[in-house]
């Protein structure tokens, strides 16, 4: 049994069993093939060295066995690490970012305590998974729905934490921000709630987010400060139907119109649901919600005479590509937009959609889908189902051996850097991106990529680098990878999210005024956690004891 | 000249002198006369020992300037109290929580230093206020909204870290949640940007809010652990058109399907304006945005036997008024809806309306304006000019002395506690604050009080308590609203923000586990300023030196 790091193996093995004591012992996990579990199973660093791996693990029941499990690490100086339930898979997975450090596993704390529907919102523990939510909520009959991200296994409030998104209507598909109060096991063992549950008797924990004084809920996402025990979400109310059209754009230079006209629709709330952005001509898939449930979509095969003309484009233009397309009728952009509301009210906005892309030459408009609403689970899955908000585990056949992907995956890690949403913007991206990437040797922007929209206001790339079997091989994409954050950095772009194996690379991105706030981030971490107890190096914040050290 | 409480004179000579250094000695304010100025002119305890006044004013031009202040204050410990600009009137003016405080006036600091309409944002310093940032945008003929509250003076930075609100669509009308990033000097005299402003040539500062790693922003509103110098801000487009309804109610039962039904259309977006809530059989006035430009709208005079049904109704209820009401067509409640957009969505969002609310038996539907946009300031002030995003002075006529108020005001005091958006939940902090208010003797609830709609989950009740000229009324008044924030508090409910005066009491109610929230608050300050020199007392948090005594 590995002993973590700093810790005597007595008092390891003293520490060891008040957790027994705590949880009981059939919620300790000692052994290897226990803790294999919580592994990284796409970590690019599989059986290496410096793999990050779990010393031990304890899955406590309830808030009050988190507080005695956090007082007996206090007491014996253990480094926990806790997870809420679900994979986290491509962001770093269940492992913890200081090897040795004993995962708190909270999949146990799966009650949803409160949920209510004419004020459409619910209080969760950690441990629950957007399934449970959803056969909850099915099963009530209530008309509400979740926001949820592909994996339908992840954690409520473990993504929201980790500041996740979904596909439902802006902006409930920001998980972080659509969450109303939280309640925490700070360092010392102790229990706060936040916003209006710091009111004993609190009537509105889920209706309004702020409370009085200081706003502390932002501090505990991506963040090692407390331990997250209960957190309330904004649910959105069922809708009455569904429309999702396309808008065609025929030439290169369309993609500033675009993107200008999509903010404005957006901003002020024309449209409301998760847009994609898909380039048939330079054969870029759409990142998010389209790709994924229907490839038929994909009604632009590619010809040999294309190919040969997109090998030439520069940053995915020529005057050739742009002709080809323009003869041939293949667009050059193509945005999927999606409308939830009364029928007449989508059938509106899908009105004045057109009208406000109706300047751009050559511009069309087609309906791809207007579905009337509730529809069943088995309904759904005819669709990108989390747009309806449905769970649903189907994101992992990309990866997996299909007609359309012959190597099925051996994981991936996501590279994820929010860009400014702009045309010139993704054009400017992909240059540097890509050439950066072809230098390194790494398959991404190998054509060209467009960005995602799951958050209002900013573009996101969202790019699996693959891990595979060969170590050097997935050294040398993890070398790659940071040089593509630091390439970014230098841009102005840094990342939303990423692994523990890239947080000290994404946080040196950070680093105006000599790293300000990453000093910051200490200083409170000394506050609040004097022994250093909680997820030591998430997010690049080190106890005062292990600051400084190359990693 | 007062000295602050704690520094010999000397110390504070030697203080003022570098102030005066730092910022030039016109800037620095130490007599009588100017000091008078950072007075609340709507103190309730105006002249009275306990009044809190600055000991001195100093008015920094920029970061730098900020920060040298910071630096000394810090080695002469002499405590500061930062404003932006406007006047805080209601919620303590400019007057600092702890008597003695050197008032940092950063009303110079009026840069607005980045303008983006087809991202539509803002980044401002404090002293921005929203007349500037209106003229701004006009001189430039940008087409963007600001979202202001009802006094155009006020600074747009300023009324976000103390989480105001305004009038057009949510989430602008939430000036906190449409913040994105910010500059702040920390106690220690350093210079830290949040979120992508991090990033030292960031290029989404004001697109993506949260940065990666911990979301501090939070912590700097409604506190004192630095001052923020910079802020941006999410502009709303401007919409193509306005239509205005209302929905009229017979039944005093009705305001649960009222209430209901308008989270419905809120939650769903069907409705994004400014919603208000008005009742003509209990004369009870909007609290928001219709009463204030239309007193004509009031189209249900009051007979004398409409006023002595209404003297016997227990909490806004008999059987004969509401007989009465029916009888003579005039509505128990009246719902306000207002939509933008474009013209051929917002006419189907009525008609959408109209369709939930059709099964409630005697509603009515009337369209009360429709307005095409853009729009002159001067037809803005045909309306409630906040709801066209146009900066106005107007809401003081309220206390001022006209046909409707022949009493004119002195100031008054704010009560604003947070309510579950519920029927039931109006009912009853109608009925425990009425009761409450007549055993004290103070004119609030009198008849029956109907909360604002300023964010999208709960309601809030925004009630003027008056400050006279009496100095005893006034003691009485701010001991009995202290009762009311004791009583609502027992009952679930807080305030959401309130005037220093009444910081502590309201700071108590958020009590659960024995303070949890406010110890964590002190643990971040300790951590934060260790010196305590900013802002002392705001919000209840006071440095360590200054803690646990009697206020």
């Amino acid at each position: 049994m590995a002993v973590p790091p700093g810790v005597s193996p007595a008092d390891f093995a003293a520490a060891l069993a008040e957790f027994g004591r705590i949880v009981g012992k059939e919620w300790l996990f000692t052994s290897d093939e226990d803790l294999d579990l919580y592994r990284d199973s796409y970590s690019p660093l599989a059986g290496e060295p410096d793999e990050r791996v779990a010393s031990a693990a304890v899955a406590p029941k309830s808030t009050e066995e988190v507080q005695a499990i956090v007082r007996v690490a206090n007491r014996y100086r253990v480094p926990i690490y806790p997870i809420s339930t679900g994979k986290n898979l491509g962001y770093g997975g269940s492992a913890p970012v200081y090897s040795g450090s004993v995962i708190v596993d909270l999949k146990r704390m799966n009650r949803i305590l409160e949920i209510n529907e004419a004020n459409a919102y619910v209080l969760v523990e950690p441990g629950v998974s957007y399934f449970d939510l959803y056969e909850h909520i099915r099963a009530k009959g209530l008309k509400l729905w979740i926001d949820c991200p592909d994996p339908g296994w992840g954690s409520v409030l473990g993504n929201a934490i980790d500041r996740g998104g979904g596909y439902t209507m802006a902006n409930y598909r920001n998980h972080f921000d659509s969450h109303s109060g939280m309640e925490v096991v700070l360092p010392s063992g102790e229990v706060m709630r936040t916003g209006m549950g710091a009111i004993p008797n609190a009537t509105t924990w889920q209706q309004y987010k702020s409370g009085a004084g200081p706003l502390v809920d932002g501090i505990f996402s991506q963040a090692n400060y407390g331990i997250v025990t209960k957190m309330g979400f904004w649910l959105m109310p069922e809708p009455e139907a569904f429309l999702r059209g396309v808008v065609r754009f025929p030439r290169y230079a369309d993609i500033h119109t675009m993107v200008e006209t999509l903010n404005y629709l957006e901003n002020a709330r024309i449209t409301t649901g998760f847009p994609d952005l898909d380039s048939p001509l330079l054969g870029s898939p759409a990142v998010g919600a389209v790709q994924l449930y229907n490839e038929g979509l994909r009604s632009f095969p590619m010809t040999d005479a294309h190919k040969a003309l997109l090998a030439k484009a520069d940053n995915g233009y020529s005057p050739e590509l742009e002709a080809y397309g323009i003869a041939g009728k293949i667009p050059y952009w193509q945005l999927y937009l999606s409308y939830y509301g009364p029928p007449e009210v989508i059938a509106a906005q899908w009105a004045a959609t057109q009208r406000r892309f109706g300047h751009v030459q050559g511009v069309t408009f087609d309906i791809l889908e207007q579905v009337t609403l509730p529809i069943t689970t088995e309904q759904a899955m005819q669709y990108h189902e989390p747009e309806f908000g449905v769970p649903s585990l189907r994101a992992f056949s990309i990866g997996a051996r299909t007609a359309y992907n012959p190597e099925p995956s051996h994981g991936h890690m996501w590279f994820s850097p929010i860009i400014p949403r702009t045309g010139a913007a993704i054009l400017e991206a992909n240059r540097v991106f890509g050439a950066a990437a072809r230098e390194i040797g790494m398959p991404l922007f190998q054509s060209f990529a467009l960005p995602a929209c799951f958050w209002e206001r900013s573009f996101i790339f969202i790019l699996a680098t693959p891990v595979t079997e060969d170590p050097a091989t997935n050294r040398k994409y993890v070398e790659g990878f940071r040089k593509l954050i630091e390439i970014g950095g230098k841009h102005g772009w840094g990342e939303y999210r990423t692994a523990p194996v890239f947080q000290e690379a994404v946080m040196d991105v950070y680093s105006f005024n000599d790293h300000a706030l990453k000093r910051f981030h200490e200083t409170l971490k000394d506050a609040i956690d004097p022994n250093g107890i909680i997820a030591a190096g998430r997010y690049a914040i080190w106890p005062k004891h292990l600051r400084g050290k190359p990693r």
